[in-house]
Order: structure tokens, then C-alpha cells, then sequence
């Protein structure tokens, strides 16, 4: 996507290969303890270890390894610890995307997921990398993010979208953060025609767009489903023409994610 | 058991309560992420976070959480560990049993399960414990362990027992540390009665139990299971009258356990 593509230029990284396959080779499993979110041999891997800020997950190794995990914002706040654990110093351009990684995952600092640890991990990351104001860095890249124009409606719907099963209910949750709500003004209907197709092609019950305002610190949500007093009662709102504003709402994995999985336990 | 005893005693403990139910309450987990080893309602506690040095097992949790797993002889050399992270200083008494768990685990440095880290966070913490010479303590504590006499054969088959299943095969082993193997001389017989009495009890289709030598360096392994023929090829050595000395080893976890899992694994 167009973020990390700024990312990787401003620092001088090629683009990341693309490896699925993991069979018989020692690995450091990042951002995830998900089977579902790991390639699909990597039961066949050598796991040396997990680096992860998300709940604790099903996967299990037969080794004992290193766990890096912990309730921060991003896992690179975590990478930055054990890189001063090991005493290696860290090389300024990878200083840099570790940075931009943080600033992206903690909104800029804005996201209830964002701890002091994040803060000063980016703090330090910037003396290192060189960088005056990480913050300016930030608005720059949200604004980057922000460049929806041109881009096909189901690639936007997909660029961060995730599925979840709570208590049997299957729900898909994208999300699109950007500078100015406005910029999706023209663009609202065609988003949920969208989502219902999406609906409807992978047999979800609920599908789910947060389009998400880092300036104004709230989010209006897209809905579709054939029961939405169920997402109503999980935000104690109401969904008027499949659409409603969440003030304050930054974070799907903390503010969206335990509130439906609630509801769909009680139901 | 006696060795703990000893060791609470020692460093002025109170013994601790045995304590089944955490519904609602928050936990840290330590030395397992394995839902069989945890308390039955775990999965209604709140996990703030693990602490393990085993491989990562099937717990899962609801929230993110602090993960401290290294694959290190000791969880107690963790917990060093997170006292320095966190800056909080050890007293002298804590200090005291985290060193003699580390010690008990790493059979005094000796198992091939310890590391590097293992014995300096014995060295620090016997600075902090007022320990001049822990090697001592640790034979100390092994001789309290080693003393058998009088105790019924059930205890001492279970006092160290674990339940493995090996696709599919029910495994039982325990193992027992002494320092001199001829305290069993006289017992042998009647812990292979009492072996064969658990496999039938337990529906298990092997029961093992390793007398341990730790200044031998080895251990002589007791058998009982209706094809022994697996475990002969499992350790690549032959059986006479349910018993065979194993030159070298110490541990369970990295000596036993993942050979027996191979060889049933394949059959």
C-alpha cells in the first residue's frame, strides 16, 4: 500500500519479498500467535520465537523458545526492547521504519492501545534515525495513507480487513484511516455495495468498515448485516441508513472487537 | 515434599496454600501455557501475563498480555529477569528460593536444560541472599531429596509424575533425583509392581520412572508397558528385566521426552 511504499523509499529499503512457505526453517514469528494468521506450514517450522502485543493466540511449537510479548501499541516498541536487551545497536534506517511502524499502529499517539513504552520507544528510535519531529513524520504518512482517489473501492474496503468468528457469528472488519472524513463523502455507497457483496462471497454474517478521522478522534462505521440492533446494542447506538459516528473510536482491536464479540456470546 | 520444606524453612516461608479456583481474578501463569496444567476455570481469569521456559502450549487468552518466555533451565531465572526490567530489588529472602528453584531445576548446573543465564542469576541472586557457596546448598538440597526411607512406594512414583500423550500413546514419567542410585537397590522391585498397578489404573499403555543420579551424571530408567520394544528403540539400547542405565541423562524435557515422541510419532 501507499504507506508502506513511502516508508521503504524514505529509508532506502527495497520492497519485502512476499514467502509463504517456512518448512524446516528456524523463524521469529512477528505481530501474531494466530495459526490462521501464519503461513500454513509454519506447524512444520522451527519457532526460535514470538514477538507479539495481540491476546495469546493457538499456536503452539514443541520446542521451547523466546516470548516477547506484551500489552503495548506496536510490536516494534517490543523489537526496540530486545534490541537493547541483546546490547545490538540499531542501524539508523531501520530505526526509521521501526519508528514509522509505531507511529502508524498508535495513530500518532492518539490510540487507547498506545502506551508509554511507545511513546519512548519512538523517542529514542528518532535520536537514532535522525528524525527532528516524528510526529510531522506521522501527519505526513496519514496523509499519504490518506490518497484514496484512483484507488478501486474493494482494494479500499480490503486494505486492512480482518475476519473474525465470536461465539459462531462470522465478521469482517475493515478499517481506513485517514486525515479528513470528507474525502470519503462521495464515495459512502458505493463502499457498502461493496461490503455487502463481500457479505455475501465469503458467507458473513456482519461485514464492518471503520472509516476512521485522526484528526476529529472518532470513526464513522459502515454496517451491513441482516441483524443490526446487534451492532447497534454493542455501541448503545443507533444505525441510521447503515452508518453511524463512534466518537473517541481509534482502535478496532480495543474499542470495536470485545464489544461485538460481548453481544455475540450473549446472544 | 521434603525438599521444599527444607527450602521454605530455610529462607523463613510460610507454606504456601493450595488454591484451585481463579474465576474473575487476575493471574500471571508460570511454568506452563498448557490448559491441562493450568486450574480448571483459567479460561474465566484474567491472564495478565506467562511466564515459561517449556514450549508455547495451547492457552489462549481474551485480552493482550505480557508474554516472558526464554527457553532457559528455569522459570525463576525469568522472574530475575523481570525484577531487573522493572527495577524492583529482590529481598534477600526471595532471592533466597528463587536460587535454590533455579538450582533444584538445573540439577546444580548439570542438566543439559541450563544456560548461561541460569548460572548468572544464581550468582546474583546468592549475592543478594547472602549464599557464599550455592553449589553447597544445592547438594544440601538434593540430599533432602534423596532421602526415601520410609516413604509409601505410590508417593514415590508420583512425586514428580507427568502424563504425556504421544499421538495417541499414554505415556506416564516420573523421575526421581537422588544423589547416590544404590538408595534404590532394595526398592526397585516394588516400584515396578507399583508402576504396573498406575499403567492399569491410569489407562496408560507406558509408565516410566527415572531414577536420576545426578553425581553419576545418568539414569537408570524403570519401564513398564506391553511392547518395550518402542522405548528400546526410542533411546537406541535394550531393556533387561524392566530396567536400562542411560549414561548422561538428566532432564526429561530435552533427554526423554522428545525421543519417545519420535518414535510414536512414526508408528
Amino acid at each position: 500500500n501507499p504507506e508502506t511504499k513511502f516508508i521503504l523509499e524514505k529509508f532506502g529499503f527495497d520492497d519485502p519479498i512476499t514467502k509463504t512457505s517456512y518448512k524446516g526453517e528456524d523463524v521469529f514469528i512477528t505481530d501474531t500467535t494466530d495459526l490462521a494468521l501464519c503461513p500454513d506450514d509454519i506447524l512444520d517450522a522451527n519457532v526460535l520465537g514470538v514477538v507479539d502485543h495481540h491476546k495469546l493466540g493457538d499456536l503452539t511449537t514443541s520446542t521451547p523458545l523466546e516470548g516477547w510479548i506484551r500489552p503495548v501499541g506496536c510490536s516494534n516498541t517490543i523489537v526496540k526492547e530486545m534490541f537493547d536487551y541483546y546490547g545490538v545497536e540499531i542501524p539508523s534506517n531501520i530505526a526509521g521504519i521501526m519508528l514509522c511502524a509505531i507511529l502508524s499502529d498508535t495513530v500518532i499517539f492518539k490510540s487507547p492501545t498506545c502506551t508509554k513504552e511507545d511513546t519512548k520507544a519512538v523517542k529514542e528510535l528518532a535520536k537514532i534515525a535522525g528524525i527532528e519531529d516524528p510526529k510531522a513524520l506521522g501527519m505526513e504518512m496519514f496523509k499519504i495513507k490518506s490518497a484514496i482517489e484512483g484507488t478501486p473501492i474493494r482494494e479500499l474496503v480490503m486494505r486492512d480487513f480482518k475476519d473474525f468468528d465470536m461465539s459462531g457469528t462470522k465478521v469482517g472488519i475493515g478499517q481506513l484511516e485517514v486525515v479528513d472524513l470528507s474525502l470519503f463523502d462521495d464515495k459512502k455507497d458505493a463502499l457498502l455495495d461493496d461490503m455487502k457483496k463481500l457479505k455475501e462471497e465469503g458467507n458473513r454474517d456482519f461485514v464492518l468498515l471503520l472509516l476512521t478521522d485522526i484528526i476529529k478522534e472518532g470513526s464513522e462505521l459502515l454496517a451491513v448485516g441482516d441483524d443490526l440492533s446487534k451492532i447497534e446494542k454493542a455501541f448503545d447506538t443507533k444505525i441510521v441508513h447503515n452508518r453511524v459516528w463512534l466518537d473517541g473510536v481509534l482502535s478496532r482491536k480495543k474499542q470495536i472487537v470485545p464489544f461485538l464479540e460481548r453481544v455475540f456470546r450473549e446472544s
